[in-house]
């Protein structure tokens, strides 16, 4: 981030110092929060993919996916194929670049995480099917009625199974008499059934689903890590529901709750104060611990209510086509996960694979992931699986990221630079040092003024403590910021006891890594091991 | 408003001086703003009928109508019976109260207005079927696929008809074979038919539905007020959109537009481009003219664009059941109308009769109910009409009111002031000076701080510089700045060139009260008559 040598290697043990200091943590935030955050002008944005000029409904309709930036003039830009863009990201054989300190756990948090608000329409790519809010749909579902089918409609809880002495949640799917797999019918209409069928379980075998569970989005069983995560989040809302329905019926702690509710109004009260407090949960982890991540020198960043009071990007948020692309860190997923029972492929591993879930337990998978190392966020770097077209009708993810990119006529490169203040490069030299990328940028683009920007944010080298390049870096700084910081949660006249009750915030408030929640709820808390590291 | 004496009488005279200051309208305006946009906490309001407690629902769901405060502790009020509340608003016969200086066009405006984001849901009264925006749905529709029902979908145009002469939207409803009225199949689903034939058009004959035009709301047939503005507004519509296509043909002023636009783009970019500018057109409308009379001493209000950016209360509409409510300004309907043809009774003269507006046409109407004077706001003085139920299934307004104020379980009349910065009041005598009211008020509710809210407000005497109470004007004036000014299309990045034209620009710029919009569209300019004063 264009720091000096001398200052850069000083900022480690500066923020070392920091964050010891009272309201070191805070002070860092309100710094770090104020240069990202206004890095573009605010919310409202004239453009959304509804139109390509300002209307009441690129105004107002919130269900068109927003964008920073106008669309290119047509016929201005020459633009390489799209198979040409994609070969820049394909990871050769046995040539995976490792991250420096990522763990796979920080990536399926990601992954997890932004399932729940990047959320592309299948039948109109304009569109996204999140609230726009980190709302925590992955275990409530994107919308109240679907909220209810996931509910156990008792305590506050949400439906779950003991399996092995262990909690998950309710299982998806039943097998019919015939002995096929059907949606159980309390979960019917809880996911869209064709995309379920057609793409979500098309090389998934009956025995796989019936271990599929029902959780929040149609994604939370593709892969080991969300369904972790969702489990791990279950159990937490479970536990949190049960301290505040103990409170309640001991008559301690939420003198403002009228104490004759009968079961249905204390079901709902409980479940709704969970929920909120489980959505602040939610920001914690994800402002402290993993944007502390890919913070350049992981500077100790503290959630800090109402800190957008008063801001002029203290606007309701707006999901942009720009944070839905950029936050596509395919590179990540490695060759190889290493567990402490050998090496196992990453593909056949990490995906569709419930048994494992269930057999070992979410712990075990946890600190097998938190001890494998991602790959490097970068071009050249994409796993072959997911580069690859499987068959005409099923284009592979990269290439749908990039059918996407294209399809929303993005500006280029320099034009994001210009938009989030930053100097335009005037040479692929100051894009990567690597000659070779230099030249392969070069013979697509001929002009560093014509890169387009989905490949330069990930062709911009960028040194050890950083996670991301430089652009990329203040573009998911200034989305992630400005949605997380505005939830209604953190409000001032919304931040406080009457919300979360006085055990609610001392949960929120002693609350600072994955690795609590996980323990918490864990069997052997001490055996625990989750880390966005590695 | 507490202003002593001697002030009181030189703030008129000053005002005129301002008003013709260079900036001076604009000075007003901030000064007039702040003072109210700030008197209780910004959005996001914790509470709203969704739930009583904070919930994700309530913090979320804009379906839900908000509230400023939460509900009265139950079992803590002792309340009057609703025949008794009804009964305090109840207009003895040949005893109106009239206003000061309020013409019936006023009333009409307020109306018409608040009809387009006051939406009670007929099927669930906690929620607003409005977008929450000044959104101009009386012409446009509440939703995309009704706009473009109305859309006459060549040259940026909405449906309409000439009429000898003159133009109209079109009629809703045709003749069957069998002679009786029916929806026009391209209307069907406009609204919703079980509203329309159960409530609607309840006491309507077929010759008037003959003459029933399609509009954007159910309402719009309903006064003659209502619908004389949507013909104006449409014919508005009509000429802006084809000063648009005039220019983009001549190759003017549209810089940044598309010089190859095929027919179907143009007519899009035309009614988008010409919707940005009606919008904007009625917020000046509403501020300039509209809450300038309404304010205390009719100061010169400028609809300054931009003017919330930075501000704590730029936050997204949220329509509360207060603003719902207060809003219900039925002591304004007069018993009777002045016309040049003699006096007419009100109640039918202004109901359902869109003969008289297509026999007499819009500029006769207007300039008749700009003559005429409305009621003062006030208890005592709603019409008997509206008060009297007329079969026990059909409640008359003012008691679908008072139910909807009683559902909603609000605080007091002094919860209220002091929520908004006021202090309460100790005695029925700060309330009014009239000596038979305070004791029937005194009879009700025994103790001043026990005064319904609802009641209150329109209770709370008032000078003739104002046009409301103090706690009326001042919650009218917090929920009606923060809406308006909030719209989108005022942003700093919104409010240009760009979104409105150049001449759009101009358009706006010069237009400054509904006098002018009614001139430049009627047949004899020179003749128009529309005031909110009289």
């Amino acid at each position: 981030m264009q720091i000096p040598q001398l200052l850069n290697r000083l900022v480690p043990g500066l923020l070392e110092v920091v964050r010891h200091l009272p309201y070191g943590g805070r002070v860092v935030t309100q710094i770090v929060v104020e240069q990202f955050a206004n890095r573009t002008p605010p919310r409202p944005r004239p453009f959304s993919l509804a139109s390509d000029y300002t209307s009441w409904l690129s105004l107002t309709d919130r269900t068109f996916t927003g964008r920073h930036l106008p669309v290119a003039v047509p016929g201005t830009v020459e633009l390489p194929s799209v198979d040409d863009v994609l070969e820049l990201f394909r990871r050769k054989p046995g040539a995976e670049i490792p991250s420096t300190d990522t763990s796979v756990m920080f990536m399926f948090f990601a992954q997890w995480f932004t399932d729940s608000f990047l959320r592309t329409d299948r039948h109109d790519w304009r569109k996204n099917t999140s609230t726009q809010e980190i709302d925590f749909c992955q275990i409530y579902g994107v919308a109240e009625s679907k909220t209810r089918q996931l509910r156990e409609m008792a305590g506050g809880r949400m439906k779950s199974q003991m399996i092995k002495g262990e909690e998950f949640p309710a299982f998806l799917f039943e097998r019919t008499a015939g002995g096929a797999s059907a949606v159980k019918s309390e979960f019917e209409g809880l996911h869209d059934a064709e995309f379920l069928v057609n793409v979500l379980l098309r090389d998934v075998s009956q025995d796989q689903k019936d271990l599929f569970f029902a959780v929040g989005l149609e994604h939370g069983n593709s892969t080991v890590g969300s369904i972790a995560l969702d489990i791990v989040f279950l159990r937490e809302h479970n536990r949190i529901a049960g301290i505040l329905e103990q409170e309640y019926k001991l008559n301690r702690e939420q003198p403002s709750w009228d104490r004759g509710l009968d079961p249905a109004e204390l079901d709902e009260r409980l479940f709704q104060t969970a929920r909120n407090i489980m959505v602040v949960l939610l920001l914690k982890l994800v402002v402290e611990e993993y944007i502390g991540h890919i913070a350049p020198y992981d500077p100790p960043l503290e959630l800090v209510p109402a800190i957008a009071e008063g801001k002029d990007w203290n606007r309701s948020n707006w999901v942009s086509i720009e944070f839905n692309l950029l936050y596509r860190w395919h590179s990540m997923v490695p060759d190889w996960i290493t567990t402490d029972e050998g090496k196992r492929e990453a593909k056949s591993f990490l995906r569709d694979n419930n048994e494992v879930v269930v057999a070992r337990g979410v712990e075990w998978l946890i600190a097998q992931c938190s001890r494998s190392r991602a790959g490097k966020v970068g071009l050249f770097n994409t796993p072959a699986f997911l580069v690859d077209r499987k068959a005409a009708e099923y284009p592979a993810i990269e290439e749908r990221t990039i059918a996407l990119m294209r399809a929303a006529q993005l500006q280029s490169f320099n034009d994001y630079r210009r938009r989030f203040g930053m100097p335009a490069v005037t040479d692929f030299a100051q894009v990567t040092h690597d000659v070779a990328i230099q030249k392969r940028l070069k013979d697509l683009y001929k002009d560093v003024d014509r890169l387009e920007w989905y490949v330069g944010i990930f062709a911009e080298e960028y040194p050890d403590e950083q996670f991301l390049g430089d652009l990329l870096t203040t573009m998911v700084a200034y989305d992630a910021f400005t949605q997380a910081l505005t939830n209604p949660l953190l409000a001032r006249n919304v931040y406080n006891e009457a919300t979360f009750t006085a055990s609610g915030l001392k949960i929120i408030e002693e609350t600072v890594s994955l690795q609590q929640v996980v323990a918490r709820n864990a069997k052997s808390p001490g055996k625990v091991f989750a880390s966005f590291e590695c």
